[in-house]
């Protein structure tokens, strides 16, 4: 079993104040004004995110484990709960937008209060139960999600005002020469699927068990800007024959032609970047592409996206370590970058969309309380992506690491990897 | 590879003229007004069936393959293509029910005009090229496919009346007694899965591939209406834990709290059926169900609903034959019916919900034509039923028949049987 | 006062069979088919207004004053209650198009058997109240507002289809030259508004009141469909200057660029009429506007819209008399028609949209039963309209009679009559 | 021609300090965060008040009356033209509240620099044409409209926050004793209506003109939130007796059981005020009511609301003068305040609904240009209310003004004055 080593030795102190404090470093960049919007159901604004992953710790860990804690608000659970049926009511999700109290600061403050209660907690000296763990990790996994999620919504926030303002000083990374299009074949094969062993894992990805995959062939790097460009210029979104019946209908009814963030302006093209407003770089691989456009453009090309058991195949045989290219979060490069150095792009960069739809493994039961709800409910109409993007921790990844969303978006990091049966 | 006899020796030209008396028989029960309405955007007027079935025809085999075919009405082809981009404009489908011309006697001279050409092609003397005894083939399992469709939209439309008008005289078949819970096991295997061989199938089902399956277990039969009920007793329709996301806000903002065409009168429950209002058949198979509600029974009981492979898997080994009480089309029952002598019920009765999405096949590619919309293009989103109901006619069905809809749609013949991992 | 003579000197029996015969006659020109459908909210199924017309005068006369009167069918008061909270419980008005049931032959045995206790009870020799004879005249007159109805209902059914099915066989009136535009001039004056007298009229009319009009010119006919055209020709529907902003809005979401009913072939204008598709009438007057464009046609002509006081001292000034030429139900043109022999057009060919909203004049009160609910409660958000149109029968408009309809509906025979301060 | 006198002797630069300092002390007291948000879309983020107040003298004065003007920022104009088609393309009305930027310091820059530049034009010792003199005096009108606009939306932003923060400290004004029911009688009469003199006034208040008036009577007060919970308790909202038909249908859609901003907790009722969540207070003028609210109420009391032109009559009439108590912005009280002294409540307080649809006066024409936009586009569908409100600024209301908002609005200061005919 292949395992990402950890980056970095430290305490588990530690490493709570690191995730902890990055959710701060992101959202110390914006202002009070860009941390309270939500422009679209699926975008949460940012002070919310910081409000939710602390209530988290507060509501599964410490109210539970810690004698006596006071809770910072009576309130404040209603205002930052997302989804949890099993945790109380809460404000409708279409709502998080209105709530303009509490402010960054108090959310800050509240911050503060449970970051100091945890830190008291960890230095009690009692040994904690395998509950406990599990729930501080599952604390720490949910708020690196929730960083990723930041960057999205803040890219969304950002990057549909007229103004296009950059969330962070400096360039995007500068490009690199478009590289040849080389697929690596496997042979048929019965594999082993899913976690198992010591180690974090979600309970969607839980279970090893077998899957016989067909001869197949999948491409050694991600789809570029360029290659995507093409389907755009060959009329790819106005010809039927490459789409979904849903993705045509939202096609047109939405007036699609391109990937979120991208502007044709007197001619030429430009993407809307963390860093602002840029021209498109073409050897960048292609990003903010719905399920839809993914499909539609393997099929333009003659091939089909890989199911995530071929993914997970490819993945644990071409990337047995990770790269050192491997365009994670703490690479600071807010976007995915162009391929450098034979890196296959597996890990970081963009969620690659698979064909898969997102189902539990055979073996799979949620538990059967709040935290329950966390993936299980999730279980339809949304589609699997494999391998984390330039938004996620570099720590926060695995092989077998099942991402989801529905087929219609494309806010969030995601691209495009080729593959087909041989 | 396990095949169905045809029920009865005939020509081809009994045969075609045997499936297109059968919707002519199915639109005869109605009156002149139950053909014409829509009254949601997944129910056709009946009229519409008849009229599309036979523009099936014409546009696909007849104006190709019949030379001077006489096109019976300039404009049909625009009022009876349903979602062919590759033939043409039409009227959008929530449209259809506003359309009272043709009437339908008007269409039935148009079924009479197609079907007098078909016959006179067939009769030609010419030997008929291997595509056009596809297009024949393929426009015959058409109209069976909506031989099926107008059993569920006029069931629908009657059905939803305050009038509860029967569709046909007669009483539901007579109920049995209640059957045991028993599970039938099999073990890890390697299969075989999809269509290979001589005989007609559709483009979703071809190309066997193997599919690993670890052991399970599944029911010997449809769950009842008895069983449902208990759920509906024990608080299912209230109770989040059992409910994917997406179904709980279904069944919340729908209102939803049992199955489509039940009604509690006087703390009593009946059912519509074809043949009217009847007090609700406990050893019936329950029908009308959503997945929602399929999945969620499942999670009540402690179990899951099969994959479509489990499916197929279990059907050739448990229903080698077909069980001569299978309830299919031909045995005019309208409704599923209670278990009988030990039939397994994989053929016949409801369409089973299955676990798996709708996705390619790994070898599946679409023809680049018309036909090719047929199947690939709704691979997003949906959800796979086997088996048939009682609205298949018998020579339709196949192991290896993937149908296929949206999981929030109860109106069809629909139903559950169990699975669970060993 | 001035008062319409009865056109034909007719018993009161006599008159309830020629009211009830005339639905009889408009519905029988349909097949069983048109008589269904509802293809937007503000069409009734042509049967249904034949049922809800019965069920009036069994629900308010013959239940209330026909002893041991035996109701048709029990479920027939909830299909047919329109929209009387005091008459009970009743299908949601967006789903009569999907009431197949009763059909038409059930419908016309509703109408006979109350015929029938009608035509008895009229004969029974006994006096009637003033409040029977009250009702009996309402129920007259609600049934000739849906004849009205009817021919709006009817034309948008066949209208919309592309078939484009004639109603009736036989032409269009034959056109006429175009004549002069000359404008009325009044002097300010206090006037006296609404009806007093003896004889049939809505409570909404009611109430004699003085109103003061400011000095005013006003149009002696109609607005042509050829001067509408050369305001759809000067872009009328592309520049914002001419609309209210409701107007604007509707022109741009709904993509309106002429009346309904029009349609532009290889060049040349054509309009759907109740006789067909003909080439567009020039000397006719324009019909199937709304109030936006009524509004934005007069601001295009440096006009205004009349009042409804405007129009009522206008109409008892200049058609003291009926004019010959008026164009009412019974002529058959079921069309307006171009202007003859000096015929001012006040009475007949279309309802004219009047900048008055619906508003109750002062001593109006509505009467505490569920026929109060006829009038009063649909008293905001709606513009008054006078005159009556060539689908009204002329024994039921009066110079006080106030029209009333939401600003964005066209399907209706309305049209415009232009006026100016002086 | 009763006019209210100025309430302080100041020059023109003086006035336009004022104003301007007016809108920036209301923004002063939020967070940036409040700034920022749209919960409904007629709900306007405070921060884009403050900058399209701001883009109106920049637009329409300073680009036209100030050579070598400098523009603050290209894209301005873009962000906060509000509905001027003739000022150019703009931000969509629903997405205001998506743009977090520019932010509220950079909008007080803006407003700083257009501060300034007018402050030097008033100075520059140049005399000013007839239409700059109005264009200064319209900017001023509407930006003290807008300040209104602010006091209400923050109310709405903090208002529907589960925290209920107050908006300003210290208590609501204190309550009163209940006055009794006096109507004040008016014999029939011709009126003269509308402004006309020197002064500033809007367009649609233009142009004297004569409206008669049948006798009727008018409360000397207004409606009391005790009156209005008596309503409440006899079960007004849900009798539909009282309501108009699209009143009765958004009772219901909306699930309205009461004015805005009541709540009941545990059995006592509670209403937000800017000062927080307090106790209803019982004598104080209903507010937050819509139209459908005023007149469902009136018919249970058995009266009606005055039309706008009884209320100009009553008005001018017992208030020829402003009373002292008389309750405006600059009071602030922040909210209507308990009838105290006589005071008959015409002037401040709340606006009054009236039953007058909004509708042009005989001689009424905009002009053609953007500033003609400003009132004739909106007449239609909605409905007139006169006096001004607590958030009125005493220098900004006269006796023809006439105020105008849709029938299901709650949002804004309004209230209930009954009428009666004699």
């Amino acid at each position: 079993m292949q395992v990402i080593p950890p980056i970095i030795s430290e305490t588990l102190s530690e490493r709570v104040r690191r995730v902890r404090t990055a959710t701060e470093t992101l959202i110390g960049r914006l202002r009070p004004e860009d941390c309270v919007v939500q422009p679209v159901v699926d975008v949460s604004p940012p002070k919310w995110h910081a409000g939710h992953t602390t209530w988290f710790f507060e509501q599964f860990l410490l109210k539970d484990y810690v004698k006596d804690y006071p809770v910072f608000h009576p309130r404040y659970a209603y205002l930052f709960n997302s989804y949890y049926e099993g945790a109380g009511e809460r404000v409708q999700r279409a709502y998080r937008g209105n709530m303009t109290r509490p402010g960054v600061d108090e959310i800050l403050a509240y911050r503060a209060h449970v970051n100091e209660h945890l830190a008291a907690y960890l230095d009690n000296g009692r040994e904690k139960s395998e509950r406990e763990q599990f729930i501080l990790e599952l604390g720490l996994q949910h708020e690196q999600q929730h960083q990723e999620l930041l960057q999205y919504d803040i890219k969304y926030i950002l990057g549909h005002n007229p103004l296009f303002p950059a969330y962070i000083e400096g360039q995007p990374v500068a490009s690199a020469s478009p590289v040849g299009e080389v697929y690596e074949g496997f042979d048929a094969e019965l594999c082993s699927i899913g976690f198992q062993g010591p180690g974090f894992h979600f309970d969607n990805e839980e279970g090893q068990h077998r899957v016989f995959l067909e001869p197949f062939e999948i491409l050694n790097r991600l789809i570029t800007n360029g290659e995507y460009l093409e389907f755009i210029e060959a009329g790819g979104y106005r010809n039927y024959r490459y789409w979904l019946d849903e993705g045509w209908k939202w096609v047109n009814a939405q007036g699609i032609g391109s990937p979120m963030y991208w502007f044709q302006i007197e001619g030429a093209w430009y993407a809307y970047t963390l860093h602002g407003l840029h021209k498109l770089d073409l050897a960048a691989p292609v990003t903010h592409v719905s399920y839809y456009e993914a499909d539609a453009f393997a099929k333009w090309k003659g091939k089909r996206l890989p199911t995530e058991f071929e993914w997970e195949k490819a993945c644990k045989t071409l990337s047995p370590d990770i790269h050192p290219n491997a365009n994670f979060a703490e690479k600071g490069c807010f976007g995915p970058a162009a391929q450098q150095n034979g890196n296959p792009q597996l890990y970081g960069d963009v969620w690659e969309w698979t064909q898969s739809a997102y189902l539990p493994y055979p073996y799979y039961t949620a538990e059967d309380s709040a935290i329950g709800e966390y993936n299980g409910k999730f279980m339809v109409n949304q589609m699997v992506l494999r391998g984390g993007s330039c938004a996620t921790p570099r720590d926060h990844i695995r092989p077998t690491y099942r991402n989801f969303f529905h087929p219609h978006l494309q806010w969030f990091f995601n691209g495009i990897r080729l593959a087909a049966s041989r």
